[in-house]
């Protein structure tokens, strides 16, 4: 009897999963809103009902559900299947493997949605093809996951991969939400683009078509408009560019992996985004043997839900 | 019958050699000079001959010997036995374990003399209670080893660790020995320590108790100096201490581990060392998660022997 696997990709908005089989294919997926401000119980218990409702759909038999794997964000004990902190869903030491399993009678893992993504991709995206890889999103936050001779180099304390908060600019005035100051996440989150963008704008009296924006400014623009020659936006990039490039330097010299796998909504700019990265990149590793490609990641939102199903398979 | 493991610390000077048993402890040991202007299978012979030399010292029987491990400055491709690259022995594709493999005939191993040093600090010394370590070498240059889960994170390219070629400095003007600028390998290593002292001394007027070493100041002498107050050599070591510290910084947001051990030459400093670095690094990991215990070595120059005996233990 063939085994099929449950991907979920817990959100501070949607929960989002899928069936998987063995070959690393979705047979069906859905969403279902999170509703973050319930008891952990209620969303857990909607958690395996999404998951009952896709083996329906899915067609498959009793006892062809072979487990649950869950991507979410915060800091996780993946040996005790528990959230320890997450700001996104305002958790805190929530036992949520557990109560999934209550509900289904399958195993259930968790781990980091950053590397639940990073596993997704190694198993069925950009990263196929690469023994090790790092794996970078940039969303609203900056996240990493590191894939290691096939398995994600979660760390003792579970906080492998955070690379979101490297330190990358001494100038940086303002605080990040992890309380340091200068983190990768602050110039090279969607966030922060705009951010960047905005001060940009404000320092420089230089026409530009990112103005139009005014403070509602997104990364997306900046990056649209970067792409069109706009000048200013041209510089915000640079600049996002370096400190992406710097922070993929500093970790080739650390784990020396074979790729760099660039995604997270940002990722959208496309090859566009992934040259000033690769110049800056190549600048800071100067030494010549470890050079892992950079390169785009291939399966969007869907990446969490293969990656998390990866966990239990 | 009792197992014993060779183990050989390969230097530009000397080749360093001990018989270690399965408990971590060195029976006997010695050293030769390197002779590195000579063919590669000169060398391999007398790296042989001093493994014989000491088996019959140490009172091994025939067949008691189980293994060599051998620790090589430049980048290591272990899976073949071959140095790929040594700019301090200036070789290129040495098959070095096979010519000592044919003299022994036993099982040869090879690693990177950082990452030896690491196994062995991990293997009997100040790393010996932690699951995953970074061990930082600071010597003429600055070398690493990466220790997870009980072995050597590699990498794909045999540079896992290189993070002496980390990019900590942006105003860096002249170039690192890799080609690249403002490298880790710059302020911190012995050398730099020293250079950034004749930096400061000459762009600085204030009296200095390191003026009387003049050019010939060594990173002894600042350390020793910023012991005693002296302001200068006190801002020098807060320099290197504030670089050393951002690396380790962006190592645990990477790999997490569960303590950093300092060692070589530098680090006789001892634990005034440690607290500049520590002072910097608790800056720079704002996340409280994940901070690594820094802590000083414990092996001193036998590291290399412990960690290349482990090797094929």
């Amino acid at each position: 009897m063939k085994k099929y696997y449950a991907g979920l990709d817990l959100g501070g908005t949607f929960v989002k999963g899928g069936i998987v089989d063995e070959e690393g294919k979705i047979l069906v997926k859905d969403k279902i809103p999170t509703g973050r401000e319930r008891p952990y119980t209620e969303i857990a218990a909607d958690m395996a009902r999404l998951v009952k409702d896709l083996a329906v759909r899915a067609g498959l038999a009793e006892g062809q559900l072979a487990g649950v794997g869950i991507g979410s964000p915060g800091l996780i004990d993946a040996e005790n299947g528990v959230i320890v902190y997450s700001n996104n869903i305002r958790w805190e030491n929530v036992p949520l493997c557990g109560a999934v399993r209550e509900q289904l009678g399958v195993p259930v893992c968790i781990t980091n949605d950053a590397n639940a993504a990073a596993l997704g991709e190694h198993f069925c995206g950009a990263g196929k093809k690469f023994g090790s890889m790092v794996f970078i999103t940039l969303g609203t936050g900056v996240g990493g996951g590191i894939i290691v001779d096939g398995k994600i180099l979660s760390g003792a304390t579970g906080s492998g991969g955070e690379i979101g908060h490297i330190h990358v600019r001494d100038e940086e005035t303002e605080h990040c939400n992890c309380g340091g100051k200068g983190c990768l996440e602050q110039v090279a989150s969607a966030t922060g683009i705009a951010r960047e963008a905005r001060r940009v704008l404000a320092a420089d009296e230089t026409p530009s078509a990112m103005r139009r924006f005014e403070d509602h400014i997104s990364a997306k623009n900046v990056l649209d408009c970067a792409k069109s020659g706009d000048a200013l936006a041209l510089q915000v990039t640079e600049t996002v560019g370096r400190y992406l490039g710097l922070a993929c330097a500093q970790i080739a010299l650390t784990v020396d992996p074979e790729a760099f796998v660039i995604g997270g909504g940002v990722s959208r700019a496309g090859q566009f985004l992934i040259d000033v990265i690769q110049k800056y990149y190549d600048n800071y590793v100067a030494i010549s043997a470890n050079k892992g490609v950079l390169t785009l990641a291939k399966l969007g939102n869907d990446a969490g839900i293969y990656g998390a199903a990866r966990l239990v398979l």
